[in-house]
């Protein structure tokens, strides 16, 4: 059965994972908050990325299917950088959609987004009439009844022979501007007019205050990655790291996008876990598929079902001018259609582009050749920074510019792949044995916001004060737990099973007697006796077999 | 001796703590990048905040000083929040800076920075000459031997009796409007004329995309408590919290200061830690009193000489129109002068002020209440949200606004304190038993970025590779570690010195016989050799007895 993004959205709100921004003043839309349980959801995310990236690397093991072993290090760079950075990176020019706005509604719509169903003179290619509709919406339904009608009426009233025909709002706009008074395409909404295509630049600007004056314009940063690459010379001389190295860096990110939507799937203020691999040229294309399938395992070593994973290679069409290989991780997110998929990660071979773009100045391509754009007068459009970003090899004597593998993860698309994986009905006998349903967030071990919870089965006989107890060794162990003491222990069970509790721990008659507790698991539900000085021990080593 | 900031800077761009951001680019002006250390050396501060606030939490439990048992949650907001948030709060309104411009070379000033030294008729007060310097700047000097020597000549040349006097550039301004052609005050920099003092907002705009107009003006958060209050009735429907509690926050906040300076100390982008702790009114300053106290302890448990901290009461005139009670900690950071400090963080007393605000509308004080600002036409200047924030307790059956204690935390001035802190020049015995100058971080255990660095003393006899496995083992058991088999051993521990590693470990020749290594001690240079087998245990003790 397919899951329900509503229910997934409504469980975050109820539960306390996720919030609207700004909720109680009706929100910000593509702004997000997590709430308690989203928090260390989140934080365990990030950490078993940047453990496995940088605290837990060791440089001196060659891991499994890479070409030799390599060095880690992170960094944590601004979100607002000199604007010179995006110019060379070329941010600054290409950064942007075009969209039309519709003059009635005032809704502003990708032109990308818009698909037009025409019809057309079968001899001249003339358009005859135009409908409008989104089609990167969760449900891509095309026309509507009525704007079919529409379509047929205005074939049937043309008389000539006519064909029908899908393309994109720009290819209409195209075909349409050769021609006299054409068929407008109207809003999809309203069906008001549209504006002509504006560009419109992702990046969020803002003034820097010291000096007034254009030169104090500044970006919030679109993406991490620049900040790796503005500080490749600075890690090289204060480190002692040699090639191959990877600098990894967590940290929001800003798009200002036009139509933010899916939850925290595509939102204007989000966080970005990306690494930016430096190697030889001539092993690049080595490392590219290394970090593509070591990155690709990541999810799956944390509890995402591969057969909801691919791993899709782009094609030549779909490469950025620079790259010589890209590859998305991507998941079957539960709003997305049967069969399609959303990116998770994108695994990119950037060859030597960024740090000679912030050598010399924006490139471009010529030919097979990267080159600085120049302007009008023959200079670079937009200079780099002048400083030597070469990397010299004392062993071979060689001095060169790295080549660049980028690994470049969402943290809000990592957290909400693992809560869409993690929802999960199923039915459950409760205390009387008859069945009854039951959500359960079935989350990774090492995700999920809580391992453990302690109930005291009834409130006296000192069950309390036991359950207390243990609470406390758990806490000091640093197992993330809580304690519960009110209810009934069905429900209790449903509370911590809703937000994905691994383990629940309940004190019983028998712990007064014996000394044992019982500890419940969350997905086979099998309870097995353990002695209370044991808990820990017990817990601690159910979570070890789950590192990653 | 006093600490020079010149070279605890040097030493945070040569060892790769802190870089200047953007720095191919010649920086940008009050951003800051962290480098490898840096990054760890921040990810341990704002963890040792994080657990002891809310990982280690034990709710269940009455900790010493406080009144009672309380819960504690995390939770994480976006940067941009919706525009009504600011304008409620009164940051909108009240946020900003009065500055002047130089006409000539552009520089902005702080009003409340420059000072002037005048001289007055003495019997009409009409100022004769008048000269401006700094007063907030690392070395306030006065004036220069120039300006004194143009104000001794004016003097002079004036004939009649006169006054010298030192006064705050506005008030300068205030006296020099009510005359006829003032001499003016000129720029402290390059005497050049000076703007009218012009209002600065210190948050930073920018533009949220999907439709046009003025509505979609932003802002950058100027602080995280915002998100915490906004938030406060999401918290209390989905999570289990109940008065008294604690909403905490780590994340960036921004402020367009006018003058960045002090390297981390006053940045335009930094990182708090805040936390919003909400209680019953009658107890709240109790609970005022328990944070104080606590976070004042944090920073010495975390190694900060009390002696260079003080715990600051604001006197009546430096609190806010609605904290009953707000105290400082400071440090004594080195660029301030002898006997001054510099804030840490500030816990603050709020009352009901937040909570109010965002029900009802930006509060002004109005004799002893905070009553709801009105336009000229009696409305309220800016709406709250409307939404019912007050609490039930529903043991007493009351329903009232909580009040609210909030210690607020700068992540990056922690980071300062904590490396001026541990910088530290000796003497001590080299190879050869001579004294040499060294320079060592010395870092709490918990804070320092590397806890462990192994030597293998000769690349022979297989001591490289028992100083892998070695190493293998201290970052299996998670303990961040380094292994570096170059060079001298003395200059081995020299650089491990230098940025705060507190236990050193070679691998020599008694290893192959005994199989024991040193383990030598950062701070008091002793070593002690321990078996091979019982090195990760021995560290993980010596870590252990430094736990917070």
């Amino acid at each position: 059965m397919p899951k329900s993004m509503e229910q997934i959205v409504a469980l975050c709100k109820r539960r306390g994972f996720i919030f609207q921004n700004s909720d109680i003043y009706g929100g910000q839309q593509g702004f997000w908050d997590y709430g308690p349980l989203g928090t260390e959801l989140k934080r365990n995310v990030r950490n078993a990325w940047y453990n496995t990236m940088i605290t837990q690397h060791d440089e001196l093991f060659v891991p499994e299917g890479a070409p030799s072993a390599f060095q880690m290090v992170g960094i944590e760079t601004s979100i607002i950088m000199n604007p010179k950075v995006w110019k060379a990176s070329g941010h600054y020019d290409l950064f942007h959609d075009f969209m039309v706005d519709c003059k009635s509604c005032k809704s502003r719509f990708r032109v990308d987004h818009i698909t037009t169903r025409v019809v057309l003179d079968a001899a001249t290619n003339a358009p005859v009439a135009c409908e409008t509709y989104m089609k990167d919406v969760e449900n891509d339904t095309g026309l509507s009844k009525a704007q079919q009608k529409r379509l047929d009426k205005a074939t049937k009233e043309y008389g000539k022979p006519t064909i029908e025909e899908t393309m994109p709002l720009d290819s209409y706009m195209k075909l349409a501007g050769d021609q006299q008074s054409p068929p407008v395409a109207q809003c999809p909404d309203c069906r008001g007019e549209l504006t002509d295509p504006r560009e419109f630049n992702l990046m969020f600007k803002t003034i820097v205050g010291a000096l007034a004056g254009e030169e104090s314009t500044a970006f919030l940063r679109p993406e991490t990655a620049q900040g790796m690459f503005v500080n490749f010379k600075n890690v090289v001389d204060s480190s002692r790291v040699k090639l191959p190295f990877g600098i990894a860096q967590i940290g929001k990110s800003f798009r200002n996008e036009i139509t933010p939507r899916n939850f925290i799937f595509r939102s204007r203020e989000f966080e970005q876990m990306e690494m930016e691999f430096f190697c030889r040229p001539e092993e690049s294309f080595q490392w590219y598929k290394y970090w593509r399938d070591r990155r690709f395992k990541w999810y799956s070593d944390l509890g995402i079902n591969p057969d909801n994973l691919i791993l899709r290679d782009h094609t030549e069409d779909e490469l950025s001018h620079y790259s010589v290989g890209t590859a998305d991780v991507e998941y079957s997110y539960p709003f997305m259609e049967e069969g399609e998929y959303g990116e998770l990660e994108g695994i990119a071979h950037r060859g030597d582009f960024d740090l000679r773009s912030h050598m010399e100045g924006k490139l471009v391509r010529e030919g097979n050749e990267l080159v600085v754009e120049k302007d009008e007068h023959g200079q670079p459009r937009h200079r780099g920074s002048g400083k030597d970003l070469t990397y010299f090899d004392d062993q071979t004597r060689e001095r060169f510019v790295p080549h660049v593998i980028e690994p470049a993860a969402g943290a809000d698309r990592a957290t909400l792949a693992f809560i869409c994986e993690a929802y999960t009905e199923d039915e459950q006998p409760d205390d009387k044995g008859s069945m009854q349903k039951r959500t359960v967030m079935k989350f990774h071990p090492l995700l999920a916001p809580i391992k453990a919870a302690v109930f005291p089965l009834i409130k006296k006989d000192g069950m309390l004060e036991k359950g207390a107890d243990l609470y406390r060794q758990l806490k000091r162990a640093g197992i993330a737990s809580t304690y519960a003491h009110q209810g009934a222990i069905g429900r209790r069970y449903r509370q911590q099973d809703e937000i994905g509790t691994p383990y629940c721990i309940t004190v019983d008659g028998d712990t007064l007697e014996d000394g044992t507790v019982t500890i419940r698991d969350r997905d086979s539900l099998q309870q097995e006796r353990v002695h209370v000085d044991k808990v820990v021990e017990t817990i601690r080593c159910k979570l070890d077999e789950y590192a990653i």
